[in-house]
């Protein structure tokens, strides 16, 4: 089983730009291309600006988050808009490459202060033993692990069971860093050399077990009854994400001058203060800490 | 002389949103209005949102850059563009008040590590003066001088010969960062505790001279004949803001891996890196350091 899953995977793509704001990835994809970086790898690696005209714009988006338009209603749809008809044109064009025989890596940046995380769903054990052999060779690696449940199947990912994003960050939307840009140089090296190591001559021994955050919630921003912001991130949690947050710890600073303590349970906060959740109205999501054994049952 | 230009000052504005994507500016003003911050100060503290509807989408513009454009033609022009109407509605505003009454804190912030930065122009030695004083209580604010000429006198700024603006960073564009949320009010504060000082009994003792950094030149990225990006920011560059560049530092890291080293007169780089300034084919902006005497002639 294991092994069936490693012969099967026949290409992997490289996506950037998914996000136009994020530029890590539209210039990780030009100079991979310009460099043909991946040219003799075993496995055949190909690239995909996925928003060119956000991207063109430095803009997240043109009408809606490409992101979030992965959903069944809007791929078997008609909707003008622009990320929809993108959505609709990426899904034709992964599925003309056989989808199941598909590894999609799709390149964000944060402005969190989250170093290096990789985003991993838990539909396919491939994901999390590619996440665990980067984070081998990282140790500050960190694996974010998403239920397909709670993504609601909606990104880009999502198209195929084979995969992982990479979020790396504190980044500003639109600057390329090139110390960013070489970690996810490094990071994308070795999802490459792991699975073609796994196809081509057989996988390398990972650790038993790995560490990874499982989302549980996210957290949303005090407002007013006229849905304004009514605080900020306090400044004793901007910048903490992964560390423990524990009821009574300030979360919050209103505009009143007070403060608004956490009072949940406790978890590792990530996202903490990101640009584009504040329309999606997240000041940070919460996780739990949780070992994953890597052990076939 | 001296004393004339602080007793003619009787209004202070607060100006906050001339760029939509920098959170600071607006959130400041709302909580200063919220809190009636500056309610008992013996000159008058007024605060405008320069650009709400650049704000409410969370864009450093909708058309134009509204800080380019406070020009001439612009001023007395019928161009149907936001910006553009935006401009001659905050001009009439000023107008009405007798703008050389008027000092206009115009709050930004920057992507680029600068901590705080207090941005001057050369017209009117008040507006060094203000700058001088918050160094003073705050040795790691930095002064940048701008001379008319090189800024075009298009920036919001220019409405009055008196006036500074106030650059902190580094944050991302789109979010409010708790701990610059703070280091800002603390220099509005000093901002209005020297002019007010200044009016109603007298003006705070100066050190004799000031360091500032002149601003020199832009120095644009390095691009191919399409115009596209070849290079970004080096990473032995990134976030020296103020710090020496001498020739033979690198510069620029290629997208085909190579480095490209400074070759101009020694300076200290601002604006490093900074995400506005792709649009304006700007890496950083070249200053020379420079001491200027605060003593009366």
């Amino acid at each position: 089983m294991k092994n069936d899953a490693y012969q099967a995977i026949k290409k992997i793509t490289i996506v950037g730009g998914t996000h136009g704001n994020e530029y890590l990835g539209p210039y990780f994809i030009r100079k991979a291309e310009q460099t043909e970086r991946y040219r003799d790898n075993a496995i055949e690696v190909a690239t995909l600006l996925a928003n060119p005209e956000a991207f063109a714009q430095g803009q997240r988006f043109i009408h809606h988050d490409l992101n979030r338009s992965f959903t069944p209603d809007i791929l078997v749809g008609s909707q003008p808009q622009h990320e929809h008809q993108q959505a609709r044109e990426i899904s034709r064009h992964f599925s003309r490459e056989a989808l199941d025989q598909h590894f999609i890596i799709d390149l964000h940046s944060t402005t969190s202060n989250m170093g290096i995380t990789l985003i991993v769903r838990n539909d396919s054990p491939l994901n999390l033993h590619a996440a665990a052999y980067v984070q081998q060779n990282i140790p500050e690696a960190r694996i974010l692990f998403s239920d397909v449940d709670s993504t609601k199947a909606q990104s880009l990912n999502s198209l195929s069971r084979f995969g992982l994003a990479i979020e790396v960050g504190p980044i500003a939307n639109g600057v390329v860093r090139h110390d960013l840009f070489e970690t996810t140089e490094r990071v994308v090296d070795l999802v490459v050399k792991f699975l073609t190591l796994g196809k081509t001559r057989e996988v390398p021994r990972l650790p038993d077990e790995v560490t990874v955050f499982k989302i549980r919630e996210r957290v949303p921003y005090p407002r007013d009854s006229e849905g304004e912001l009514r605080a900020m991130v306090h400044k004793d949690l901007q910048d903490r994400d992964y560390r423990l947050l524990e009821a009574g710890h300030p979360a919050f600073r209103t505009f009143q001058g007070g403060d608004i303590r956490y009072d949940g349970e406790p978890g590792y906060p990530v996202f903490i203060n990101e640009a584009a959740y504040y329309r999606e109205d997240t000041a940070f999501i919460m996780t739990d800490k949780v070992d994953i054994s890597l052990k076939q049952p």
